[in-house]
């Protein structure tokens, strides 16, 4: 006689790696978004592998069977969070770890690439034109980094590092972290603003035309978060009106980013298709997370990164 | 009777700024190339403004009336040298100091956009191209950096800094520095080659067919020394047979690059202009330095930065 074991619904088209480790301890089922709500009520774990999908939302079962404990191969869980499930006894956890240092290191290479007016350079290349320019100096400018999460915290590391002066701003007041009273007037003196918040209703495009206003017309806006952090009119408005000097968005309140948005070509922004945390390896990495994760689970331990559901993040240091 | 002040002579047509401190206490006069012959006779001190000039080799007095001192506005002095200055009691002094800071952070924004793959981004941005991919983590490849003067060592800060593992290349080698014998074990393992030497007999194409064969498939090679550094043929040939993955010129053999050069649209070659180590403010600083070093001249005081002309550029630590 076998003894029953889970059974871990995997929300994506493509095996994640590494799940094979859990071979007899684990009845893995695929499935895509259009089976998602009749498979539910039958899994222990679901896994939400496809960070672009929004599929739980719709499926999750209410009041029904349904599974114990979620997990999110991303930083965000924005994107499956519900009031059923914020609700319900279920626990929601993330990939929180995976992609600290590669979103730094994003953002670094974001800020050194404007400084050093990298993106013209390769616009006279293709002209073969040589252009002299002078560049600024990194080290000794302002950035202010809103978010407070290991994300938000890798990056002030990564800026430090190169000699900027950062300031870090979250939910809550404490050592090395600024309140939200501060964030106007950190923002209104930096010279890089870093979006790398988690999207939650406090968070729901805080960057809109009032904060725009309050920058220098030198500062350069960064938004690795969620792209709904942003009121994307109101910053089109800040770049045309020059508010701002510039900006590099990683993310979009629709992704993919339409062909036709203006966003693509307007002048002064950086249009990246949600990649700032993807390094080469880091499907490795999120599927044996997962499978450290579910070793824990099985043995009846308590889970790491657990989501506070309510927030809408698992709450930090 | 109004006491004799030395003469400055300042190639360069436009007028270096902060020089205004020296009213009273030094004759500034400016000429162009074609009449540095005639007037250097009469000078005490040249300053060589002018970066891209190589009239000084040209206009030298030899054994005749000539300055005492040289400086050059600049890191690199071989556009000046020539047998008859290096064979003088003139002394040459240069920059060192005011641009190490600059090109690192200039070697950093390469290598970080590189690793991210921030050039097709801008490319599938002007396509309106939603095209995701995984990139690079910066932390944790290597580094072989060519140069062990102020710029080679800041270069590894900022490469460390990012979490780079970092070999430093020298003539010498010292504490923290490997001596030319290790130059093509360490190049050969690196995935990031950057030439930041002085341009002397021994560094000539010291990047030729050759040693572009001893790189990984996977490197990137920087160059921010002098563009004689490298046999830009055989780093063509490199690139097209992708011996290496792709590299970065700041620096070229000849200044500017003319416009039907092959290099503007060889696949896999970032061009700039020169500018690795000009950031916004850097003529205040090299006006500021020299007016300081003249300051310690005039008194009889030792020279700062004094250049070791048999071997082209100033001794280190």
């Amino acid at each position: 006689m076998t003894p029953t074991v889970p059974t871990v619904l995997v929300l994506d088209a493509d095996p994640p790696p590494r799940l094979g480790r859990l071979t007899g301890r684990a009845r893995i089922v695929h499935t895509d978004a259009a089976h998602l709500a009749e498979r539910l009520p039958a899994a222990d774990v679901l896994l939400v592998w496809d960070f672009t999908s929004h599929a739980v939302r719709g499926a999750w079962p209410g009041d029904g069977p349904r599974p114990r404990w979620v997990h999110a191969a991303s930083a965000g869980v924005d994107h499956l969070m519900c009031p059923e499930l914020a609700a319900s006894d279920t626990v929601v956890t993330n990939a929180r770890g995976v992609f600290d240092q590669p979103v730094a290191e994003y953002v670094a290479a974001l800020v050194l690439a404007v400084a050093k007016d990298l993106p013209r350079t390769l616009e006279y290349q293709r002209e073969r034109t040589w252009r002299h320019r002078e560049t600024r100096r990194v080290a000794g400018t302002r950035a202010c980094v809103v978010g407070s999460g290991p994300v938000g915290r890798a990056t002030v590391r990564a800026l430090k590092a190169l000699g900027v002066t950062t300031a870090l701003v979250g939910r809550v007041p404490r050592t090395g972290v600024h309140g939200p009273d501060d964030l106007d007037r950190l923002v209104s003196r930096a010279d890089w603003v870093i979006a790398a918040a988690p999207l939650t209703e406090r968070t729901y495009r805080m960057f809109d035309a009032r904060r725009f206003g309050v920058m220098q017309p030198s500062a350069f806006f960064v938004n690795v978060g969620r792209g709904d952090l942003v009121d994307e009119e109101a910053l089109a408005r800040a770049l045309a009106r020059r508010w701002i000097a510039g900006a590099a968005l990683d993310v979009f309140a629709a992704e993919p980013l339409p062909a036709d948005s203006a966003l693509w070509e307007l002048p002064g922004l950086i249009v990246s298709p949600h990649m700032s945390g993807d390094t080469i390896g880091r499907r490795d990495e999120l599927g044996a997370q997962f499978v450290e994760f579910y070793e824990r689970w099985a043995a009846g331990r308590a889970l790491p990164n657990v989501v506070d559901k309510a927030r809408g993040y698992v709450p930090g240091h």
